[in-house]
C-alpha cells in the first residue's frame, strides 16, 4: 500500500504570514478598527498557521487579537500552548480550560483592553462566533464602552484570493481526489451498499494522498438521484442506477469540493441528457469566468444553459481553508473576478420526478482563461461495469 | 478489501425522538420557555434525526424550532428539504439559500412567533449560535419584545443520559478502533513518516467499520511526545520513539473518542513509569465510576494516583453526537454519575522533558461497575518492531 503522489510543502514561509497580517492591519486602518477579534478555526489559523482538529471540541474557546499593528496575540487553553509556540505568533497567552467561572474573558478582555475599544467581529456572511454568548455578554461588560464592529468585510477580502501557495495545495487535494475518482471502475458495482462504496472512496482519497475525507455526500437512485446532502442511506446499487459523490477533501488545511457522477450498467436518455446540459453550463462558466467579470456574470452564463434549475440557491462559490467561502455565484453577488480567487463552477438542475444533476469543477482565476484545478469531468456520463 | 465488523442499524425509531422531545418539552415547561432554538449540527439532529455534513459549509444557517407542546418545526435551506422529509419532522419550511438580503431570518422570526415570546437559546458552556450575528440582531429586532434566555441546562440535560440504541453506536465506533489500534505492529513501523503513520491508520479505522475518522492527532517523539493536539509534523518514527494517537472516530454520528501508545524498538524506564501511573489513574477512574459519584470524585480518583499533572484542565468528559460534551472531570464539576452516561477516563501527566502521557478509555456508567465500550489499553506500554 503506497501513498501516491506526495503534496507540497506543508505550513508557510513566516513572510506569507506577514503580507497577510499586513493587509489585514491595512483594512483595519481604513476602518479605524483597533483589534480584530478572531474565535473560528480558519480565521485563526489563517492568520497565526495554527492547525489543528482540536475545534471539534466545543468546550474550549481559542481567541487570535490582531492590534492595529505588531503580530496578533494568541489568548488559548494551556493545552495548545506547545502547538501555537510552533507557529510565529510570539504572544500567547494561556489559561486553564475548562474553567468554572472564567474561560478566558478575563485575560481576553485585558488583552483587548491594551489595544483599544473598537473592535471587529466578523458578524456577516459565513461568519459565526464561536463562544458561548453568556461568555459574550461577560467579555462585553469588562469591555463597557468598547464598540464592536463588523469585520466580515475585512476577513472576505483578506481571504478572497489566495497566494501560490495557497492554490498548490487546493491544487493538491484536487489532483488525489481526481485519481480517486478514477479508480471508480475498480471501487464501485452493482450489488454494492452504498455504505461500502462511500468507504471504499473516503480510502482511495486518503491512499491518493489527501489528509483527511472531511466531506462526502450523494448516493444513488434509479436513473438519478435526488438528495445531494445526505450520508448514505444503505441502499445497495442496481443497474441504471447513477452514483453521485460530492466531496471536500483537505490537504493542510485547504478543501478541494467537487463531485462526479456514475452510471451502472446502462444510462437513460433522460439522465444522459441532463448529464449533458449541465456538462455545457459549466463549459459556459468556464468561458465566462474572466478576471473583471462578476460571480453573478458567472451564474447567468451557466443559469442561461440550464432548462430547469433546481433551488440550490448558487451555482458555485469561494473555496480554501473552508469547504464554501464567499463569494456566491448568484445572480445578486457582483464581487468582481480577480486572479488568483479560487472558484466552484457548480451548475445543477432539476429532471425527471425529483431528481438533480449537479456538477462541480475547482478553478482558480488567471489573466485570461481560468485554469482547471480538477480534472475535467467526462463530456458523457460515464457507465461502469 | 472486506470490512469487518457491519454496524448496527443506522438512524432510530420514531418513538426515540418522541421521547427526547417529550423530556425536552418537560424541562421547557419547568421555566416557562415557549421555544427553544437550536442552530447547531448535533442539537438540531438530536431533536430531529437530521444528519448531513453539509453544516461543514458555514454558507447556510439551519434552525429548528422546538414549541411547548408539538413536534419541531424545521426552518432550513431548500437544498435540505428532500433530506430533512426523511426523518419524523412534519413541518418543514424552506428558503432559498443564501439569499441576498434575508437568509432565513423573517420565516424564522415567523415561525417563533407563532410559538411565544419567551425563547430558549443555548447559550452557555460548549454552545455556539451558528448563524452570523447581524441576523441575530435582525432576527431580535424582528422579535421585538421577546425574552431570550439560556437554554444550556436542558440541552445538556437531554443528552447526558445516553439510550442504549445510543451506546450502541458508541461502542461500534469504540470496537472498530480497538480492532484499528490492534493492528498496530503491521500498520506503523520504524523509518516510516508520521504522515504515513496517520494515513494508514485512518484507512484502517475505515476498513474496521468507522464511517469517519474525524479526528485524529498525536505524534510520535523520542522517549515520549509533548504536543498532544496537533497533527502530523512530517517527522519519521526513530527507534526509541513513542508514538501517542488519540482519535476521534464517528459511526452513525455518534464518537469514540480514546488513544493509545506504542513505543518503538525500546521504552526508556522512565516513559515505562509514566505508562504504568497513568495506567493506575485510569484504574482508579474505573473502580470509581459508579452511579452517585460525581465528575469531580472521578478527577480526584484519578488525579491522587498521579505525581506530576501536566495543565490539560480536566481527565475526561462525556462524548456522544460531539468528540466532547459536557460534563467534565474537574475538581470542580459536581454532575452525579448516572447509569447510561458515556464517559472518557482521561488522566494525563507531564514528565521527563516536557512530555506528556494521556490515556483514555470510553465507558458507560451502569449499575454497579461501568461497562468498558473501548477495550482496555495493555497494562504495560507496547513495544512495536
Amino acid at each position: 500500500m503506497t501513498t501516491i503522489g506526495e503534496g507540497p510543502p506543508r505550513g508557510f514561509p513566516e513572510v506569507e504570514f506577514a503580507q497577510r497580517l499586513d493587509r489585514a492591519q491595512a483594512y483595519m486602518h481604513d476602518v479605524h478598527m483597533d483589534v480584530m477579534l478572531l474565535t473560528t478555526e480558519e480565521n485563526i489559523r489563517y492568520l497565526s498557521g495554527f492547525g489543528t482538529q482540536f475545534f471539534q471540541s466545543p468546550t474550549r474557546p481559542w481567541f487570535l487579537a490582531v492590534p492595529k499593528s505588531g503580530k496578533p496575540v494568541a489568548v488559548i487553553p494551556t493545552i495548545g500552548a506547545v502547538a501555537m509556540s510552533k507557529t510565529w505568533i510570539e504572544d500567547i497567552r494561556t489559561w486553564s480550560s475548562p474553567h468554572p467561572t472564567d474561560d478566558g474573558i478575563s485575560l481576553l478582555a485585558q488583552t483587548i483592553a491594551e489595544m483599544g475599544s473598537r473592535i471587529g467581529l466578523p458578524m456577516g456572511r459565513e461568519a459565526v462566533l464561536r463562544m458561548p454568548l453568556n461568555d459574550f455578554a461577560r467579555l462585553r461588560q469588562r469591555l463597557d464602552g468598547a464598540e464592536f464592529i463588523d469585520a466580515s468585510p475585512i476577513i472576505q477580502a483578506l481571504r478572497l484570493v489566495k497566494s501560490e501557495l495557497e492554490i498548490e495545495k487546493i491544487a493538491h487535494a484536487c489532483a488525489s481526489v481526481g485519481n480517486a475518482f478514477d479508480a471508480a471502475p475498480k471501487l464501485f458495482s452493482v450489488g454494492q451498499g452504498d455504505v461500502e462504496a462511500f468507504r471504499r472512496f473516503k480510502i482511495e482519497c486518503l491512499n491518493q494522498g489527501v489528509d483527511d475525507v472531511s466531506y462526502l455526500v450523494g448516493g444513488a437512485g434509479a436513473g438519478g438521484y435526488g438528495d445531494i446532502i445526505s450520508p448514505p442511506s444503505g441502499r445497495k446499487i442496481q443497474t441504471g442506477d447513477v452514483l453521485i459523490l460530492d466531496t471536500g477533501c483537505t490537504y493542510d488545511g485547504y478543501f478541494c469540493d467537487f463531485d462526479r457522477n456514475f452510471a451502472f450498467g446502462t444510462a437513460s436518455d433522460q439522465v444522459r441528457q441532463a448529464y449533458d446540459t449541465v456538462y455545457r453550463a459549466t463549459e459556459a462558466g468556464l468561458a465566462a469566468a474572466r478576471p473583471g467579470a462578476t460571480c453573478a456574470d458567472l451564474y447567468h452564463a451557466m443559469h442561461g444553459v440550464m432548462t430547469a434549475e433546481g433551488d440550490v440557491g448558487r451555482l458555485g462559490h469561494g473555496l480554501g481553508l473552508q469547504l464554501t467561502e464567499g463569494p456566491s455565484n448568484t445572480p445578486w453577488d457582483e464581487t468582481e473576478l480577480r486572479p488568483g480567487m479560487v472558484m466552484t463552477l457548480e451548475p445543477g438542475m432539476a429532471f425527471g420526478d425529483g431528481k438533480v444533476m449537479v456538477h462541480e469543477e475547482n478553478i482558480v482565476i488567471r489573466d485570461g482563461a481560468p485554469e482547471l484545478l480538477s480534472r475535467r469531468a467526462d463530456p458523457e456520463l460515464p457507465v461502469l461495469g
